[in-house]
């Protein structure tokens, strides 16, 4: 199926959705957006155990089928890549050239963290839940991929997914098991999940403290704030930009997350940023997954439009203009111009 | 992907969605059960349209990007075959021996049949839409499938679907458009729908007069009932009847669902229908769109169990012990007896 998708990298895989692809609330399995830092590795699940150590009372070594047993959570869950968009900064940064398409909404099924490591007891002095999954080493960095959360997020709204889209989990996507911090970044959400310490202190290695951080060229990288939440955006998914079109009515369709933050207005510019017009939203309205929206746009003169949109949260908080620079392009939220031509006739 | 459905008919295409792939709020398109009176046509989307016809002032015939360029809905939507749990009555019935997979949930994205129809305008006498689609007859019958529905249900809470769990409608479930009665079982959701026309009465032909109504043997066929909406319902997806475990703590699990009306409990009974206890709910709750449950039944005593579940809706029913048999044994929604047995050890 990765040949509707856009391939950013082949090994490691990375992959982006195209927009055509973005049109809906759902996003299918087979178009969701692929990013991994190693290399993936078959499972056999019969074999397969995940252990719970570190800072617990009571290690635990479960299987599959104990993880099943437990209560389930089924959740529709926006999840965004921490660089997608990095292509659209202004100014070039370092790593993959996502575009909109590192973002996708799913039904995910699972357990929540919180019950599992409740059978673990964790210890007064646990702060960190630092996340392992199978998947090996690729490239110089030559370290597997490991990242830890706060505690606070393990336990209050972090789940260990086992079902995407009514399917049990792809093996693209981390199967049979993957962490999902609800609202936070994928960096966060490691897949193929088998090991899970806690810990007094953030995990240290090169995932944790060289990237993932938001810092600025020449800056000590730990000096940078860790990626967590998914900021606060919004995506233009039709018309494509470049697209030329006739005069008329034209429906101007695409979504709008927040992280751990509702969204509560789109609105949309047809003349740069100068006026502001109310979308509309379509679909339904849940916790953590986008909302889907619309706006009917009446074109009746020919010529070149700069069309954008800008989402609205909550905290009474807008979607910046344009986001703030750092070395390794992470959480570019700003407004995306969307630059169309309507034709002459 | 049929191979891992269960075959009901080859021609025309019938497959019921075994229980194992009923564990999810969604049911994926690959495995969504698949009920067909016809021979599915291929379609080709340039060349394809729908016209509006009858009593309207305005007839109209849309091309799918006309469709496309009107607002859109997305929502979830339970849809169940109206002969689903057929083969479940006590008595046998006429028709295919669905068990519980003759349902599913999936997000469908469209538009509302009411913006169409607002197009077309409708005239005064108008009172029900007739859908036809592409499918050509197979079999006896030799007719066409057409279903009407009241005006009133067409304009109020019936959408045209072209999207399933964000992908374009698959070939198999009405490519590119189906009918969606919300609420209302299978038969009245056209597939592959390239014609609407409005009637001032139901439309006459065999699919509204002999068969899709709710009668006993020896009756004339159009003195029962039309089926229109889902009838009230639970099922177990887990554990299978017929399983054997061993004592300890079990999940039982399972969907409820009720047509037009909310679900607002579920009921399981581990002693054969003698005392009923409250399931929990697991996952979204949106109208339409069957409600997931759970039950953490701890069981100490080896022997032979009959487990059921039974729901309730908004209005304060209950789903009864059995259903009503009829000669083509339709809304079976009857509690469901669950044998399992629990091992001495």
């Amino acid at each position: 199926m990765n040949d509707t998708m856009k391939i950013l990298s082949e090994k490691p895989l990375n992959a982006e959705t195209p927009a055509t692809h973005l049109q809906s609330w759902i996003t299918s399995n087979a178009l969701f957006f692929k990013r991994n830092q190693g290399q993936i590795m078959p499972v056999v699940i019969e074999d397969w155990r995940i252990s719970i150590q570190g800072l617990v009372k009571r290690p635990l070594t479960l299987r599959y089928s104990d993880i099943l047993s437990l209560p389930k959570v089924e959740m529709p869950v926006t999840l965004e890549c921490s660089g997608n968009g990095r292509s659209l900064l202004t100014e070039k940064a370092s790593g993959n050239p996502w575009t909109i398409g590192g973002v996708g909404n799913a039904v995910w099924g699972g357990v929540r963290l919180a019950d599992v490591l409740a059978m673990a007891e964790v210890e007064d002095k646990a702060m960190h839940a630092a996340f392992e999954g199978l998947d090996q080493p690729v490239g110089s960095a030559g370290v597997k991929f490991i990242r830890s959360i706060p505690l606070v997020k393990a336990l209050d709204s972090t789940i260990l997914a086992f079902e995407m889209n009514g399917e049990p989990l792809p093996l693209e996507h981390g199967y049979p098991l993957r962490a999902l911090a609800l609202g936070w970044t994928g960096a966060n959400c490691v897949k193929w999940l088998n090991k899970i310490t806690i810990l007094d202190k953030p995990f240290a290695g090169f995932f944790m403290d060289k990237v993932y951080r938001v810092f600025q060229k020449g800056e000590d990288s730990t000096s940078g704030q860790v990626v967590t939440i998914i900021p606060l955006k919004s995506i233009i998914t039709s018309p494509e930009t470049g697209t030329t079109f006739s005069k008329g009515d034209h429906m101007v369709r695409g979504a709008a997350y927040g992280g751990e933050e509702d969204i509560t207005d789109v609105e949309v510019s047809l003349d740069d940023g100068g006026t502001w017009h109310a979308a509309t939203f379509v679909g339904p309205h849940e916790r953590y997954a986008w909302r889907r929206w619309e706006y009917l746009w009446h074109v009746s003169k020919p010529g070149h439009y700069v069309i954008m949109a800008r989402a609205w949260d909550s905290r009474g908080r807008v979607q910046p203009m344009s986001a703030n620079w750092n070395f390794l392009g992470y959480g570019n939220n700003g407004v995306l111009e969307h630059a169309v031509s309507i034709l002459v006739r």
